[in-house]
């Protein structure tokens, strides 16, 4: 994943506007920029926020090799900028959500405060991290609460955008995949490589019986047997059971069948009514093909006996909604709050250097998120507005409310607050936080929108740039 | 790109497989393997081949480091299996289409002939590069067609799948995008690198015109200005030509303005007309806002006077569809042709070691292929037969219609055949093809089928191995 770290990986007009500050004397003026998204994927009512710790680590080490410098000169750049960028080491601060946090639309997820060049160039590579990492996570965790205690793994390296497998394994352990096929992936990241066989096994034997026969002899521990090469219940369960019974033999136990074509409902029923009655009820029964959340609740709301579910094409590139629309946008400079403005009015960022508060309930229970001005005590806030609807206000003094502030200091000066967690801890972290997310959000169909407003400060002070926008014409 | 290079990146399973064909005596087994797809993306008529040269470069390099081994001997693969892979080497032949060709469902795009043990292990590898590339060349090319000629410009990054960006910006080139905005992706591919300045460089300037006034000082010979910061008509293009008024005071001349928000059709015609009463002709309109195929097409069908088109998220993850579904089916071992069969005859692959053969018409354009058996000669072909329809048949004997291998020697014994071509002839190859596909498989609604049909001999083949299958039960 080193590319992340190159000065280069950035889209080119960061560099074209980091000359324009450099030369109109602007590169130090204080910026800061707030990373958000503006609707939830999935239609869904959550995400899990992920990327930070690889967005962190690319911060510290962005910076220009003499080869890039190089290149940027042959493209026209000016010596004088090309030696401010010989020297670039990001030197601000910035704030973010605890990765695995459950986050919503409009949460401030990381705020960079720097100079103002520092944190433009910063733009492109934060975006291409956080986005994607936090969609992978919110897909799996879509998927692993649909299989409802059941193990999840992720298959789809061979579907995967390309290198986008590495980033995508992460994400889905950080939102609760046990283990993946991905062997690189595994190793790099300390998590279980999980896999069998596959059909060309079964081929490359004179018959089915023969190749499960001598994949059980081989790995007598751990075989699962791919059951579909040729006819699921009529052939592949009964010489798998045929299999398991030369294992019991020998005092050794087949773990699992895969199912991984037709329709999985009917075939795992047939398949545990089979195993059963030759004793073999310990056999578990694992599915791939084609998953997704939707099909895994279908298939187990049918009662379906699967045990655990391999998930490819549809978590590893995130199928239905392959981007999420994360976005990086200036909200202060100079000390004073700025805005983007535009003609629907949800586009128009929320301006100065603001924190994140969430309040939990008397059951600590996440109700509802605030956008306060940086300096507001969480304390004194009585209520939270909606970004563009003021008549809608929800009151925070709800019994037994208490603040929590989730927007945390993670790089100052330059330099990382605390060492990064190890994944496992995310991952612990991302189930915790999950399970403090009341069950109306979670809802694939029509979830519960979740609270995220603004303190009156910060609402008002929205409305009076806009306001002296207009003046100005 | 060096991860796809690691014997690790591969399925888990392709490692546990490897070990059983070395343990059971099979590793040299000759197998052949192909790679091909079985639907066209995006429900078009066309995809445009790419990855191969990564693909193959991958192939090359295909190894185990002694840290590798370290990992996967703690995972408890065997020592003798373990010292195999110490020495892995790929050694075997590999067929493909060449680079930037338009190809079919069915086609077989790549044909790996090699030890059983070593085509296994390159599974993974190849389908997540050729699987990937060849999705974003194809989407390109139908936002390439959109454009009627007019440049398009992958400005991505910030929503591709993380380090996905590089693959699909090159890709994205093979498709027909004239350059990025991915800066470290276009010094390694050579392309060039595109874009100018967002809405924060306006944000940090006390007004859009000083903004725009110091953009066109620092940049006189490539100044594009984005005019949505604010107000596009009232105070966007306004400043943009007051600007342009100075830049021609001094010589110089404003290259082009940006629209990103908005109804572009309704906002490039005013802004034109606002140009054009300013003497302005020479200024080009860009565009670039959530653009698709679908969209530039609607938008030129309405006549919007816009010059060239920047494509991010709908390009750089192919969003409406994330995934190519390639597969990788052993087709013969040890001489002799296998199938992998299913309730859905559609899946069951063509067996045998074969070639591709595309019959072209009297202008050259393309007519359909053949999948033959290989030895079959070309010249002997009477007529195609459909896979799974057999009263489905096509002459080939058309007047004038020749015959052309496409799945051309690309490996033989682990050695390239040639060296790889570099990128601008890959991308003008594509051109090129793309031009000899009749314009009725170009559609985006309803396209013509495409013929890919099979020998009479390859047909009986395929019929026979299913009867024999069959009668054994």
């Amino acid at each position: 994943m080193d590319i992340t770290r190159s000065g280069l990986y950035t889209d080119f007009y960061e560099l074209t506007m980091a000359q324009g500050y450099f030369c109109s004397g602007k590169k130090d003026d204080r910026a800061t920029f707030d990373l958000y998204f503006r609707t939830s994927p999935f239609e869904g009512g959550y995400a899990v926020l992920a990327g930070i710790e690889q967005a962190l680590a690319s911060v510290r080490a962005f910076s220009y090799s003499p080869d890039d410098l190089a290149f940027l000169g042959s493209l026209g750049f000016r010596k004088e900028f090309l030696d401010y960028l010989a020297a670039f080491r990001f030197s601000g601060d910035i704030d973010a959500f605890r990765e695995g946090d459950i986050v919503f639309a409009e949460d401030v997820l990381m705020r960079v405060t720097a100079p103002v060049i520092e944190a433009q160039l910063l733009e492109s590579m934060l975006l291409n991290i956080v986005n994607f990492q936090t969609l992978i996570a919110t897909k799996t965790m879509r998927i692993v609460s649909a299989a409802r205690g059941r193990p999840v793994i992720d298959f789809g390296l061979r579907r995967a955008q390309a290198e986008a497998s590495m980033a995508a394994t992460r994400a889905a352990f950080i939102g609760g995949a046990v283990g993946t096929s991905n062997t690189l992936a595994a190793r790099q990241l300390g998590i279980p490589a999980i896999g069998t066989h596959a059909h060309s096994w079964i081929q490359s034997f004179e018959s089915e019986y023969a190749a499960f026969s001598a994949y059980g002899a081989l790995y007598p521990e751990s075989c699962t047997l791919l059951v579909d090469t040729y006819d699921t219940l009529a052939s592949g369960v009964p010489n798998a059971i045929r299999v398991a019974r030369e294992l019991e033999e020998r005092g050794e136990r087949l773990r699992a069948i895969r199912l991984d074509s037709g329709d999985m409902a009917y075939l795992s029923r047939h398949a545990r009514v089979m195993l059963d009655e030759a004793g073999l009820q310990y056999v578990k029964i694992i599915a791939s093909n084609q998953l997704d959340e939707h099909l895994i609740d279908s298939i187990l709301a049918q009662g379906a006996p699967i045990d655990s579910f391999g998930v490819g094409t549809k978590l590893i590139c995130s199928y239905d909604q392959p981007a999420l629309d994360g976005i990086y946008k200036m909200c202060c400079i100079n000390n004073s709050p700025t805005i983007k403005f535009s003609e629907n009015p949800e586009k128009i960022n929320n301006p100065g250097r603001k924190s994140v508060v969430r309040f939990l309930d008397e059951q600590g229970k996440f109700f509802l998120d605030a956008l306060t001005l940086e300096g507001e005590q969480p304390a004194s806030l009585d209520s939270i507005r909606h970004p563009v609807m003021p008549l809608k206000q929800t009151s925070v003094r709800r019994a037994g409310a208490r603040p929590e502030v989730v927007l945390l200091p993670a790089v100052r000066g330059g330099r990382p607050v605390e060492d990064a967690p190890d994944l496992a801890r995310v991952q612990a972290f991302a189930r915790a936080r999950f399970a403090q997310l009341p069950d109306e959000h979670k809802r694939f169909a029509n979830p519960h929108t979740y609270r995220v407003g603004l303190s009156a400060g910060l609402y008002d002070l929205r409305q009076e740039l806009m306001d002296r926008r207009l003046e100005n014409g």
